[in-house]
């Protein structure tokens, strides 16, 4: 992979001088670039991410670096990620309006974005860390997926647009390649980079001897790889969304690629409940049940909203070339119960992929804080342990679980049991 | 679609001129260009196809036109279509060597291919209607499908090859395009190029009420549409198939897309049954019985070696991410169930893709001559009522004749039934 020969990572000391000549940020941030407050928050794995502020207001710039930032420059990794969010962040922007986002100014050969400031909006992760509720949560996360999922399929798109943004995403292969392998593939043998809580290990060895489980598993990966179904956020964790107690955005697309229908709300609702799994070690007793109680209905929402929305872009959006009105509504005949059948299909993957995330945040390299930060290891594997049962049973049956009740109650149910 | 300004098409008066020079075609036919025997066969619908003989032998040379031949230039087609034949026929060549014919000489402006003279192979589809057999038909078909299925995707090649393979042909959208409104939707409405046997009328406006089956088939088309697991032929009718009585060759992969594995499959065995339905206006009562039998036997050796063809590859050449050993094998589970289940989801889905090619081929624009030729009308329809009726029961519900007896049984059903 070739980088352009004038990339160079930003520094909070470089910043304003290579951005302060650029219209875009420099009216937005206002003041003289040389007095712009600017700090690098960036506590993800990948990236550089600045917050700059002046006399007007803040951008963030968003960086790739050609390596992992966690681990550093022996694990390189194209630079192109940023080219790749870009192009889904524009997407976004026009499918599902309002929740990326803006897009001020973007370099391509800098692998820099420069963009909206979300605030006093905080990592819902965190929230959920610290037992915040958002009004809208489900709501907004479900519609955003359906609307994602159905604008950039060939239900809504033009089938030579949606065939040119195949080719153009077909160039990135070295990120779709890291949720093959963490994803679907190391959490179930004993990979390089794995890690597990020592006290989980008979649940996780159990778990790698389930040559079925594996197999499912192996399919959906199958699906994932080889399907255009639509273009993907691709990382649709609790890590990716900001919010206030009222207003929900989501961040950071940069694993986007065109994948199934199914991915992102099934990623979604996982790390949902792995919030849930995780609050008895975050909240007291007292504040507990009602407070997983909302996350279940936040799980609850999320679906009916998916679907809710997708029905609706059916009736009124269906321009493109898949359940033609020709065949349907201009025949006299209803596609309403096509449109069931597919979102029977969508929720059955989502349920499917859920199990998968659940399994992987515990077992591969990626963690989450929900579970990570249980100091208490026996405890941190006792409610891990639950979770990965969970995660298991849906991988494995989930036609049990497309009822929301049923979804729900076997969250209940595991979160009970004392597997360890 | 811009054209290369040197393109010019051929004719049998300048080949000889065109391409005298070039070594790969002169050396292959020998003698004075001049005095070499040209004949343009091409019978088929789209292109010009060359036959070039001399002292030391022969080829063939086939140039894309601008437009649909059998149409002419108000369908304008990209002669970029050549382009994918030549990539679809160099990478069958790896993948199943010995089938398709060998390539001599690529000229991508010119959109010409100089290829190996099938000779004396005949189009099968004659074949079949003249009522010869042909050895090891089915077994040659299967194994193509399953080779082809198998090394095409990400079972066996490696991501990056598959992924850039994937973007290359994400740059065909006008041949595509083609099959997905003829085969998958046209069919289904009175759309503008169809037609049909005017007694099929009756079994024709009942499918076309069939809301179940159009959404089937548009789900089916989804499938097609935004699916790359692996290359296709993607036009594997008999037409596309040479023979002699005990050899049998591919043609024409000018449809070559990545598609679902279970595409090829079904489209060739979707042609066999048309052959079986339409032997009682080709055959003599003595010979029917006895031919139509041996179609039958062809259809369950394609199914049959399909299968056992690719779960020895899945054995022995399993080196994509794809069901990857280290969480099989190298853990002590055998990855044969996977492999089984994976079998017969491709075998339900070939079924249907089956049944659709059954009925475009009498309700769309193309038809193929086993139905076309028969004058009678009456007699026609009554033969192509079995078909449509038979190919409605796949799509409708494969997984009933997924076992291979049932599905002969099926057809020998509908091939007494008096539908009209
Ligand atoms: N538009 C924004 N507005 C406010 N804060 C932001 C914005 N984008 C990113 N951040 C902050 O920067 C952090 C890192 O951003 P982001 O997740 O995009 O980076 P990354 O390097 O891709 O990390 P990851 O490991 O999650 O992939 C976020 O967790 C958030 O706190
Ligand atoms: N390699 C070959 N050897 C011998 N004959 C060939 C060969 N290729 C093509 N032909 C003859 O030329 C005819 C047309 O070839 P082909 O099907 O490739 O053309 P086409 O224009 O793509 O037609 P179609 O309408 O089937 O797409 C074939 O039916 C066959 O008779
Ligand atoms: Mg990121
Ligand atoms: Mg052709």
């Amino acid at each position: 992979m070739e980088i352009d020969q004038d990339y160079r990572a930003l520094s909070v000391d470089t910043l304003s001088q290579r951005l302060g000549g650029v219209d875009a940020v420099a009216s937005r941030v206002g003041g003289e670039p040389a007095s712009w407050g600017i700090r690098e928050v960036g506590d993800g794995n990948l990236n550089l991410v600045f917050i700059v502020s002046g006399d007007v207001g803040s951008v963030v710039v968003k960086q790739a670096l050609p390596y992992v930032r966690m681990v550093g420059e022996s694990w390189p990794l194209p630079i192109y990620r940023a080219h790749f969010e870009y192009y889904a962040l524009v997407r976004q922007a026009k499918r599902a309006p309002g929740i990326a986002p803006e897009v001020y100014y973007f370099d391509k050969p800098q692998a820099l974005i420069v963009m909206e400031y979300l605030h006093p909006h905080r990592i819902l992760r965190r929230k959920l860390i610290d037992g915040e509720r958002v009004d809208q949560l489900g709501e907004t996360i479900g519609q955003f997926c359906a609307r994602t999922a159905f604008r950039g399929s060939e239900l809504s798109l033009s089938s030579p647009e949606k065939k040119a943004d195949v080719g153009l995403f077909s160039g990135n292969v070295a990120i779709p390649a890291i949720t093959e392998s963490l994803v679907f593939t190391d959490p179930y043998y004993g990979a390089e980079m794995n890690h597990h809580t020592p006290e989980l290990s008979p649940v996780v060895d159990e778990l790698r001897r389930n040559a079925r489980l594996k197999a499912k598993v192996q399919r959906l990966l199958m699906k994932f790889t080889a399907n255009t179904e639509t273009m993907l956020h691709g990382d649709l964790h609790s890590g990716s969304i900001m919010a206030t107690d009222t207003e929900v955005r989501v961040i950071d697309p940069e694993f986007s690629q065109y994948g199934p229908m199914a991915f992102d709300l099934g990623m979604a609702v996982a790390n949902f409940l792995m919030a849930y799994f995780s609050q008895p070690a975050h909240r007291q007793e007292s504040e507990l049940d009602e407070y997983q109680a909302w996350i279940l209905e936040v799980i609850e929402a999320c679906f009916n909203h998916f679907n809710a929305e997708f029905r609706h872009l059916w009736q009124t959006e269906r321009t493109g070339i898949l359940f033609p009105k020709s065949l349907f509504e201009e025949q006299g005949n209803s596609a309403d119960d096509a449109c069931d059948a597919l979102l029977e299909e969508i929720r059955l993957d989502a349920l499917a992929y859920c199990g998968i995330e659940m399994h992987r945040r515990v077992l591969s390299l990626a963690h989450n804080a929900d579970f990570e930060e249980i100091e208490d290891t026996a405890l941190r594997a006792k409610l891990e342990a639950r979770n990965v049962l969970m995660g298991q049973t849906l991988i494995m049956e989930p036609e049990a679980y497309s009822d929301l009740t049923a979804l729900a109650d076997l969250a209940r149910a595991y979160n009970q049991q004392e597997v360890l």
